[in-house]
């Protein structure tokens, strides 16, 4: 009626690129994470293995259904709360953080304890009920580009969740419905740069519902990230040809790999960025807990430095080398640099503790 | 995976054709009733308003938003439960009776507690979790195809609601995305006989999303009649300038009278259908109140027969008549009839009671 | 570049709405006439067969492909010339005006000198080449709107006929390309009115594209009427089972006078009216004719009046309404109006001309 | 009717994949050749321009609109036979070879003898007549994908040109009509490895539809290389703001350079193969000339070998080495190896000469 609303998705010169950040994987960075998984978990042999396949071949998370939507109600609803808790097992095993499609605001509480991203279908862009319960939860959320919904009415799908105070929206290209029977439906891929030129939120494309064609995936991986999409969903599954759903769509464990593979140089990168990130996380943790033992020992009159005890860590590191295949001494001037660091930051929060005193 | 289950909602040669009846307005029987009111209640002057219009053009049902969906979390989201009552007390003063948009299972025992039909809108086509629920409510419910969903996909959402054991779906059409900037959708009529080939459910015509312009409804509204519709959706307003929502697409006063002229003698027609089934509504309702009065004078000792309460009646019957302009014989001759039946029955009655005793 | 050029297709107040005739024929001026035909001339018996059909259900123009444009090259291409030549023939017997799609400049001139109308289908829409030509021919052009065209676009298709200074354009929608394996196409309905808003060209319809089934055509049909269209569009075929194209969207015989029966009433007044006008235009042909003979006549001093051959005349118009089964007297009644008319005219005009001397 | 078709588009396991080779350039080779141009042909300095911005840009062909095809009568229709000849001169001048779109079979033997390739825009990919005109000239095809066409039709429309035993068919997918007004069509590059999958034809693509934002044409072209297209067409212009035609979607001459040289590396690949070529082909030409020397000489009884000339060559060859800022000794080595093969090559012919006499 008045004067239009700001619109919090839009580009403007005063807002930054979002960069939504789940443990190590970053949307919107300029790095490709993959994000794959199979249709639905069907049990925890599956979700396990599944798991196994996306940590090796290098993927950044891990998807599966748990409370399932489906065009027939007929058809397998999933397991439900029992999904989500194999998934979240799923995740930690593999080490890979987990996303699930979310269908009604009444168990939003539970999965978002338990997964680390709510994902939104592309049926459910419009139930602005759900997405604005999505959005209070505060976790990040995947929101689907309704198969025949614009651009326009897409990030108004987001703005939803941005005005409950979620920042943390990524949005997935996911194709249009399309007239010509080859395709089921048309990947727009020329919506990924017309999508980042109105919005500052990560946009990552899912070429599934063209066509379950490994073939025809695999290029589509790769041309997503030539035209700058933030990263990737693919659908696989250990034993696509058994799968209890989303038959025909899912990628068996070969062509995952040979995907991931074509991906890259690229994908390495980000993997190493991902390690890295990793390490000073570890670093991190590691500096943090000697410091609270110093703290502990001071205040039992426990002398701080043990010279053996540093050895042996040495010699462990050097042991640890040896069996995956690096050069021991590059284990231990790791090792090294690591104690120094650690004794410097024990001794000045000493200090600190005595003159606070 | 396995055989395939049977749809309900397929035409069998041994499914009749579903008639869904809400009071006396029928759709499926061919008749073509009309659903009209405001894009959303607004204020009790506004519906009552628009219930009176609606009423006085022939119209059906009163259909009005009141917890409303919009694209954009910034607009008005409808009075809600109010916007329920207000709805209900419209309804019940223009005798029509009411449907209103459902967005979220949370709420629906309430608003089925108020109003008669559920509307579910095309964006939640897909919603399955509150298709189950809407389902389980028992309440008719008036299903919108999504604007790029294909005939199958939408009778498999009406399955979702008859497989709660729910048979009373009205499905409507209302357009699919079309690429024309002239149409914001296309309203797919050739869909409504091709859809009722296949599905023994009644499909109404929703010709909104084509453009706001009577000159364009109106025969729109024509046509889908002709095509054998089930029933026409139209958004009216009392003061459409000034509506809070839903602007440029709703008719006036006068548009939509004119419009209900233009429909015409088959209107007129389906008006006398609703006549007569109330007229035997009210008779049934008549003949078993005397059964009861009866029955309790009976067991008080009271005489049944009160010549000059007939007498008065037929009286009564005859100025009301003289006031409506119709003959007062006419009048007069029904009474007489109805009292003659009336007194039958009362005594086939009493003569059962007497002949248990 | 510089102004826009005003665009002949538009709707202005200085323009009147374009009715095209094609001897009897009126596209746009209320009436609903009804294009019938084979989707390709196979042989003589064929398309005499068909023009019966298209005569004794009430059609009024007979349709059929010669020079064929066929998805495949090795399709049967038509008849090509003889196909016209048939085509024409056909026409002749059953007294229908006939059309034709023509696909290229090269054989309009002669395509032109045997068919009423030429046909512009809708992959040839912006066969800018072909509009140019076929405006120029000064025929009328009935003028398909692409599968996905918009309407603008379409207008500006009817401008390059427009252009060639040739006003006789019947536009002709088809339907568009949906996305819905149920109809092949959608028959846009709606756009008929949107259209009529913006220009002054009549508008018919074609809903062949949706799906061959007679249940469906013939709602649709009647659709068409009640949205106001300015003419209708069937495929039909003496024996739709052994076509040689358009399988399976060609009407029979059978399912043709069924639909045309259904058109019913309005139907029968388009023909009254066409009867009229045929009338008129025999009576004015006749006092024309007798007129010339009177000159002769007096030319060569013969008697003008001849009362025996009147008497004769009279009879002989007796004896044909008995074997017509209509009223005797009426005939002689309408002869002695024709014979006094005839008899003012050719009295006066040699008045004239001796006047003149 | 009866049995189908082979259809020689498709893929079949004796079929092998095409490459369309016009000069030095070729499709389906796995290179990625960029065809550029204006819109039009404005004037001679225009077009001239043009022709050096895209061979400095490392483009392969020039392309340019001559006879004009536009949705309006009333806009500019090219400078039809004298833009067809600018278009020549300007593709010798900058050593490329050329395309223009054709409209109409009428003049397609002046422009198959003035042009390298014979375009067929999405408006007349199912004008059938031009499709088989364009066949019989024995040229390549450039055709593009209508804007609702199915990926079957497309290939369809190939099938009329290899029916006449032309075998040069080069695809354009080039998006389909969408119903996002943020983007005028979709380009659908998942269309490129389904179409690769059933086609052996090379496939091109062109991004222009989308959006004439350098932004977004150049992610489009560079997922365009990854999804694996055969080729890619862009539209630029010297001078883009003042354009005749085509504004708002040509790329300046600096927006080109960044492209193409952000397809980089590839690219120079691409030109390396292609110079690698031309040398070889020149060295044949050297070959043959030397040889037809040879026999005049030997007919004249002239001496066969002249060292001072071989001697001036190879120091001619030094010298444009230096200019050029390469290493003398390197063109001199080049010329000494080409001068010992030249004489090997004399030596042998005039052999076999007095072999045969």
């Amino acid at each position: 009626m008045s004067d239009e609303p700001i619109l919090k998705s839009r580009r403007r010169p005063d807002v930054e690129t979002t960069i939504v950040a789940i443990d190590n994987v970053r949307f919107g960075d300029g790095s490709y994470p993959v994000i794959a998984g199979p249709a639905v978990v069907e049990s925890e042999e599956q979700i396990l293995a599944a798991g196994r396949i996306v940590a090796e071949g290098g993927g950044s998370m891990l998807r599966s259904g748990t409370h399932r939507a489906d065009n027939s109600p007929y058809s397998f609803r999933g397991l439900g709360d029992e999904g989500v808790w194999l998934l979240e097992k799923a995740g930690h095993e593999s080490g890979l953080p987990t996303v699930t499609e979310i269908l009604e605001p009444g168990n939003l509480e539970f999965i978002s304890h338990h997964v680390d991203v709510l994902e939104v279908g592309p049926d459910n862009m419009q139930n602005f009920v759900l997405l604005r319960a999505a959005g209070a939860t505060g976790k990040p959320v995947l929101l689907h580009r309704g198969s025949s919904a614009t651009i326009d009415e897409w990030l108004m799908s987001a703005e939803y969740v941005l005005a409950e105070g979620n920042d943390d929206v990524i949005l997935c290209e996911r194709g249009s419905r399309g007239f010509d029977p080859r395709t089921s439906d048309t990947v727009d891929i020329s919506a990924v740069p017309v999508t980042q030129q109105i919005t500052h939120l990560p946009v990552v494309i899912d070429p599934t519902p063209v066509k379950g064609d490994p073939e025809i995936i695999s290029p589509l991986a790769l041309a997503g990230r030539s035209v700058g999409a933030d990263g990737l969903i693919v659908a696989i599954h250990p034993d696509p040809e058994n799968a209890v759903a989303g038959n025909g769509s899912q990628l068996g464990p070969d062509s995952f790999l040979k995907l991931m593979e074509s991906l890259g140089i690229p994908m390495l990168r980000d993997e190493i960025d991902r390690i890295d990130r990793e390490l000073v996380k570890l670093i991190a943790r590691r500096l943090h807990s000697s410091v609270e033992i110093a703290r502990i020992k001071a205040s039992k009159g426990i002398a701080l430095r043990s010279p053996d005890r540093e050895a042996e860590l040495i010699e462990e590191a050097r042991e640890d080398a040896r069996s995956l295949g690096i050069e021991p001494q590059y284990a231990a001037d790791l090792m090294d640099l690591v104690l120094s660091y650690s004794r410097d930051a024990q001794r000045q929060s000493l200090d600190e503790d005595s003159a606070g005193s």
